[in-house]
């Protein structure tokens, strides 16, 4: 089986589509995806790269726009504009890593995600976190204070020094060895590749 | 059969994969595309969007290697990076508009992508403008004098003018009715939209 590196961040829009779609993906396809939260955002002010830029309004609008046709093409719907950008986006991708080592991130960031682009909830504010976390079974309380503390930190800052060090520049990015596929619209050529380099 | 207008510029690199298999898919497709050559250059400073940014290089050399392996998933091969900016852009442009009209603008659009991304030869500069002409058997004098001509200039600005109408802000732009689909990678669901909806 290959495994594909699935590097994103909970705040960029495009990973909605990956992530509603990723499972379905991977059982048809016999693919793994490792999920790496990772900051989007450091690295996007390193390059000076703004997103959703006040003087690109056609171009705004189009992503939302491609993104609500893009979801009913695979099935499910998108209501958009979702609230953006996110006010909480770091907590929001700590929670995400400490989650994948406890076993519940997977569920986490689609709920979140679903949430967010279903419901328009913007991530780890409130009441929408305390309300996920009880879907999920969680302690609020207990969560929150492990997510932010300094272990979740430090992978959080590795992962995204993974990223930089393999030129990540966008959510979500496949990798797989050291080639790059960026964006849901590359999720199948990386798995191509995948399977004839993997 | 429906009718998808195809915006586009010579001097846009995902336009290559594009203009490369769009006879193909017309055809496995059954639907005409209606080529509008247009200046996404003069787009892209009102909205002062500029491509290939010199502090975006990790952006800049993933397009490049994007181009390379979509081309090859095609079925046809791209030798990256190809000259870029062009020189000779407007002209370019202009030849195009006046060999759509004149029955020839197809053929001279893909034999003008086919060496820019296959051999390396820069569009509408010389020697590569007179071999192409040789080619296509036009005699190159009358064509530069009609392409300069005010007929032709008056079409590329109705054409740019009707992308911006159209919100249109990159190229290539597939656009069925008042829905845009922004790149070569949004072909099919253009043909998707425009069978449900055209």
């Amino acid at each position: 089986m290959s495994n594909i590196n699935f590097y994103f961040s909970i705040g960029s829009t495009y990973t909605y589509l990956s992530v509603i779609r990723i499972l379905d993906v991977e059982k048809k396809n016999h693919v793994k995806f490792i999920w790496k939260p990772f900051s989007v955002r450091a690295i996007m002010k390193e390059m000076n790269n703004i997103p959703f830029p006040k003087d690109k309004k056609n171009k705004v609008d189009y992503m939302w726009r491609d993104i609500e046709r893009r979801a009913e093409g695979y099935g499910f719907f998108a209501k958009t504009p979702a609230p953006y950008p996110l006010s909480e986006f770091d907590l929001a991708n700590k929670i995400a890593i400490l989650g994948l080592k406890e076993g519940w991130g997977i569920n986490y960031v689609r709920l979140t995600y679903k949430r967010w682009f279903q419901d328009g909830k913007e991530p780890a504010t409130e009441p929408n976190i305390s309300e996920i976390f009880e879907e999920l079974k969680l302690d609020k309380k207990q969560v929150i204070s492990k997510a932010n503390a300094e272990e979740i930190e430090k992978e959080y800052l590795v992962n995204t020094d993974s990223a930089r060090k393999n030129k990540v520049f966008g959510s979500p990015s496949f990798i797989v060895n050291s080639e790059i596929f960026w964006g849901d619209d590359r999720m199948e050529d990386a798995i191509t590749w995948s399977k004839k380099n993997g």
